[in-house]
């Protein structure tokens, strides 16, 4: 019998940069006692966003986050700064990544590559609190 | 009891960047009568996308769009420019962000964080009219 | 009555870059019998994307895969190059594109749009099997 299930995450990053929450999301999954479906994350704000990345190689993730400090840097003369100089370069790197993903779920647990983890990118360096909500729907 | 809505908006920009439509979609879900449940837009073209920003502040648009016309500008000797000048930027920038968007639903209406917009970001500057495939799924 | 179908294609290009695979999508569609609904793809890889674009124009596809050999280009100094130069490119790539695709289905088809096709974007030079995991939910 089909149904749905959902929450919201609070995340804190330590710093700006990918956090990995891979294993909040399997265990949102697995305690919902649905065993195949469609599980999306959604993450609520326009300075921060989501993405799937290599989980195993830190190399992997400092060049991640020194690509878009790269290609979507503060001081480019922004008209935006309300919020200071990373405020602008936040709401770029959202729209390059993703706010949101949905991941099949197979035998209870999210079907990602042996590789993929699911990572928050926190884009501001004060890294306040984000919901990520969680939606499930499956049998 | 799960079970499906579904519409296609007809959306025309009055100029290529950012138009909002947030008020459509929330429509369209309270309208469905599903109180919770997972709502999808999809874009039917490739040289316009969507992009969920920053809803108050108008310098953010405009920075959003001068980023994305310096990082896939016109002119950069394409091969493909059958309909024009803007014609690969506007595939470049689709690729660049989003053709699809998922968002849960609680309590009639899609979670959007606080200053979350959904907009069309429209990459011709013809301006055509957009189909946006709008799916809910929920009870 | 709502129900889910779902599969895993194993899609390997011929050479780095855009790959479609539209075809077979609209055959698991076909085959499943649901006629509404929505269709989620999911990439199992963080070194290869998913992209809908422009299915009619080579020169299209060209100018889309030199721009992203472009924008995030082998040599640029990374940390990361355990299995070669074009390694950390294809994350980069894979992380300015998408992972995870949704359509909504309509008389048991993806609602694409007149020009688009579901294209595997194969970042990798040595061309690995991938696998994209599919799910559909509907009636």
């Amino acid at each position: 019998m089909l149904r749905q299930a959902s929450t919201t995450l609070s995340i804190r990053a330590s710093r700006a940069g990918l956090h990995e929450f891979t294993d909040d999301v399997q265990h949102f999954v697995a305690d919902s006692g649905i065993r195949e479906g469609l599980l999306t994350l959604f993450c609520r704000h326009t300075s921060a966003s989501l993405i799937i990345q290599e989980n195993a190689a830190p190399a992997a993730r400092h060049d991640l986050e020194a690509y878009f400090e790269r290609i979507a840097p503060e001081g480019a003369g922004y008209e935006h700064d309300d919020e200071g100089p990373d405020d602008m370069p936040a709401h770029l790197r959202t729209a390059l990544t993703a706010t949101q993903l949905s991941i099949p779920v197979k035998d209870r647990r999210p079907a990602l590559g042996t590789w993929q983890g699911i990572f928050l990118f926190e884009h501001r360096r004060n890294t306040p609190e984000r919901q990520i909500a969680l939606h499930l729907i499956g049998e």
